[in-house]
């Protein structure tokens, strides 16, 4: 039943590698079986969850801003997934996963040319269902980025980053990993890289991209006094942003448990340490954050959530439940810190996504090496093996990925924002910043006037 | 494995007309297989999936209008999908795919009766699954003319149009092409109609009441000025435009794949060409109405999502995947010069739904004739030639099919709106419409005055 | 292919009884069938689709109170998710379906220690798929109470509560039935103890804590005028709650279902029986509030929605389609005599959740003995006997168990609020209360004041 006999390939990469490996194969004629369907039908279903996701994202990042930028925000939510979807149908899919690449990145399949969407290898599954899961997770990375640089950035500069973000910089950092190039070939001693579901690839990656969007635009006008003491710019609609986390932890029973690639036994196992970690990550801001402000923070307590899951989605298919309790905990601690430093040193990210995306991504990847303490008979995995090759050697090379990811999306998403600050140009005018990006940007108010007549 | 062997029949109608053939029959009690539980869960879930799309029906119809006539907004979708499942189930399923029924529609199983709702055919799907999807498609039917009806129409006469749409008019549609009759039976030469999940007898379907809803009621005090320009009443509440937007592409997700009606190789195809045809659609409407108006309207945006959705929602199983993109961009093109024509001959949809279902419905239809170049090596789909029989003459049946469903729709909702004009009348008074609707209709406010100690 | 074989075992409890009786066995290593994961992915799909059902509790009760509480409201059903996942996991699970149980609960499982997580028994699910369907119950539960407790409840006390609901109170009325315990063991005549999906041991558990709550609580300040007439307090966002509804409606074809535990050709029906009462409620509660108060009240639509819901969770797996029609719409009656009851005897319960939850909870457990006429060639169901031992007998035998949980739940729950209110203190100060609870709480606002710019 289980196609998953290279030991390098995990999470993702199982049927990304079958994939990368014989594109163009005409499959023998076997009949597909009811396990094939099954398998294939349960990928789609779990990449209508992660889809579902970019709706948590607009909520999130538009009830942590101002009403008078909802209109932009909900542009760039919208844009990420319709851009997300073409740019990945164009190119991404070909560089993650096309056939003829080398360390480097594939070379065909750009539009899915030379494929046979329907066809279901033996035990795997069809181009269609895996460009579906992967476009979706395309979407995910690139829509992290659009919390961090909420209201102040130019609604066409944004769009141009979210192209090449999809079409070219995320699908790198799938061929590497998921696809079997660069980070795919390196071992340390029994140890290669494990990243089930994405903390390292997708997350960390929207992580680091939002920290440099965040970085050159420069904080929003207000948040800093004249001190330079950082001012709290309260979100304008605190229920959109609950409910897009709830959204957002709904998707993510997509997300990761979609990532098994297969209906098997281990989807609910990974669906339950999912869970667990959120609701441990909530749990740890809300403590974390009462004995520090003094109040339950409902804000902070849903990134909290957040960072659960975003902590568990690396290690999600590596750990025993009480480990993803613990990771998730962690995450949850992480997440207040993380959020508290990076307004003290001026990287003004509005919904907190550097934190719980980056920060706790890296940190999702890291404790793998820590936590992951494979025991078969607590897991009932006999391929638990896959995701840990132990200890400390475990811990290098997920360090070793964490600094490959970190140097390439550091420097091409440094080079995209650069560039168009110094041609398009990146953020809006001060005026229109005041004002607001919605009627300025897309002649449109948010909530039109006549809510007026209610007060 | 698959059973969609009668050529005539295609999209829904597969199983459809095999209930439609034999729906009293017993039969042979031979255990259902594995394959047809996961066939049968799979077309429920994707009717939980269409059902969610009434979530998305209400917000985009709120978000887009005005705050006073918010209850009335949800009420009116809350009622279509109160109403459309007990009319479905009183007469819409007996008329759509009763026994005993000729080219006009079926004659028995009102209320379900006379079914043994749990028994699945070898290969089918039971009775419950597929009065289940189907009940759900009638209410996306009956809800898409509320948008066009927003503002002005009284709610008890709405509640009447609503009944009539799902009890009678709707399923006859049904009737004429899933489910066997008039439709189904024309040819010319080798082609006859393809209209895999129903962008012509859904959508198009709803778009022409809604244009007769429109009509009849004229159009919204103040929409146009004393010269007869028209004049932009902006919506309330964009972000629920847009959530609902999300929610609609999600249920989307449902509404194509699962009229596969099996969990075959097929489905994940079809849901590629879904998400692509959306994106495309999208990023059309963005293109254009930048161009035509300057800025990036995002209402209008949401509206070219929902375009290319309702286009390739005929042709999604008979298309390559390039083919879906082009089919959704077109959509999103079309969308925007629909609005503002509808607009200038002063047929006043709030929303847009004549032009998204009723204009790109039939777009979607035609389409098929145009873009659905069978090629078995690049569909990989042996049965592909169900869906098209070829060039001129396929469009010259698309367009006939255009037809009959216009006359029908159109004559009847016409005396619908009509009958309720002169009988109970269809529209609020002026003192009403100018107050909103929400306190006299339904004696409460959408957000009560407590916002007011906000500002 | 049937596994329910035991009849006084009924709904959730068929599976969880063959846990709850080999939870440590080590099951014969043979490979689970297709089947199996079918039935394992279904039941966690359903899961997450109950867990949607968070967001949904969320929006009812935040649309249906005022904006200065609506953090506060958010904070607590957050916290139900969160306090919910965690408690089952550490103590629910185990006292719930734990081995070494007598009558009163199991004995071990903590943390869920000693169990293999993935390993699915032949026909059955595995510890995980249970885990993970069973908590998100865990988390609907007491999530019913926060509604009537809305607005004056502290937010510590409120999340002891929690703890303790998830923790003991509610898993013991879950090993009482599902999990085999005192109640499973009661028959009258031929008849035991039926309650499909919950109306009981979920919904009504939830609605008599609701009651204890409000109870203990006392009403909201300005409720009762000085005459002591109830007044209104109008929810300050129709939308939300109309939002949530629908949002729970979705949610509900994975708590009724899913609850058949298997993906078999029953799944339909029940989806079938759960939809058609729900519309049912719909439209008796908009029947009844039309004659009873002139117009058609949104809110209380909403409720009867729900309280068709409620009440088809019991019966749905033993009624024909017409019979689901006519619970749903006894319980749509229903809920609005009982919402103008409990106001007039000074139980404030903002969202009507005593009635929904409670009454029509009671409402569903009992219609089974008068409704539930089990008619093999209707139902085409071998193993419909499960659910239903005939008569009068049946009532008696619902009526008792009823009795049985009023008593356990509500004397559990008097002493945790009696217990609250004279330690830490159930209710925020009057000062507070007026204010609202959002920033004396969660120092955070709803909604900030740039809102005001709009106006």
């Amino acid at each position: 039943m289980r196609k998953r006999t290279i030991r390098i390939i995990s999470g993702l990469g199982g049927a990304a590698a079958i994939l990368a490996v014989t594109p163009h194969t005409a499959f023998a004629q076997e009949l597909p079986t009811t396990q094939d369907y099954l398998n294939n039908l349960w990928v789609f279903i779990a990449g209508v969850l992660v889809f579902f996701m970019q709706a948590g994202f607009a909520l999130v990042e538009a009830g942590l801003t101002r009403a008078k930028n909802v209109v932009n925000i909900f542009a760039k939510n919208m844009a990420d997934a319709i851009v997300g979807v073409l740019a990945f149908f164009a190119s991404g899919y070909a560089l993650a996963f096309g056939g003829g690449g080398g360390w480097f990145s594939g070379t065909d399949s750009f539009f899915l040319e030379g494929n046979n969407l329907a066809e279901i290898p033996s035990g795997g599954l069809s181009v269609a269902t895996t460009f579906f899961f992967q476009a979706v997770f395309a979407a995910t990375a690139v829509t992290i980025a659009s919390g961090a640089m909420a209201e102040r950035t130019k609604f066409s500069a944004y769009l141009i980053f979210s192209t090449i973000m999809c079409a070219f910089i995320y699908p790198i950092v799938v061929h590497w990993t998921w696809g079997g190039g660069l980070i795919a070939k390196i071992n340390i001693g029994d140890a290669v890289y494990s990243d089930f579901a994405g903390s390292g690839i997708v997350h960390m990656t929207g992580g680091i991209a939002a920290f440099m969007g965040a970085l050159f635009l420069g904080p929003r006008i207000g948040k800093y006094d004249e001190n330079g003491n950082a001012r709290a710019i309260p979100g304008h609609n605190i229920p959109f942003a609950i409910l897009g986390v709830f959204i957002l932890w709904v998707g993510w029973f997509g997300f990761n448990p979609g990532s098994e690639l297969l209906a098997d036994e281990f989807v609910s196992t990974v669906a339950v340490n999912t869970m667990l970690a959120a609701a441990a990550g909530g749990l740890a801001t809300t403590i974390t954050i009462w004995l520090k402000a003094g109040k339950p923070d409902l804000a902070m307590i849903g990134n909290g959530v957040l960072a659960g899951l975003v902590a568990i989605t690396a290690p999600v298919g590596a750990v025993t439940a009480l480990m993803a309790v613990v990771i998730g905990f962690i995450g949850g601690i992480i997440v207040v810190f993380s959020v508290f430093f990076f307004d003290k040193i001026k990287i003004d990210d509005p919904v907190g996504a550097v934190s719980v995306h980056g920060v706790c991504g890296a940190w999702g990847l890291l404790s793998i090496g820590l936590f992951s303490t494979y025991d078969d008979a607590f897991l009932g995995r006999e391929d638990a093996g896959l995701f840990y090759g132990g200890g400390f050697e475990q811990l290098a090379v997920q360090g070793l990925m964490l600094l490959i990811i970190l140097v390439w999306v550091g420097l091409t998403t440094a080079a995209v924002f650069a560039g168009l600050k110094y041609t398009v140009g990146l953020r809006v005018t001060a005026e229109e910043e005041i004002e607001g990006l919605d009627v300025l940007e897309h002649g449109l108010s948010g909530y039109a006037a006549d809510l007026a007549h209610l007060s």
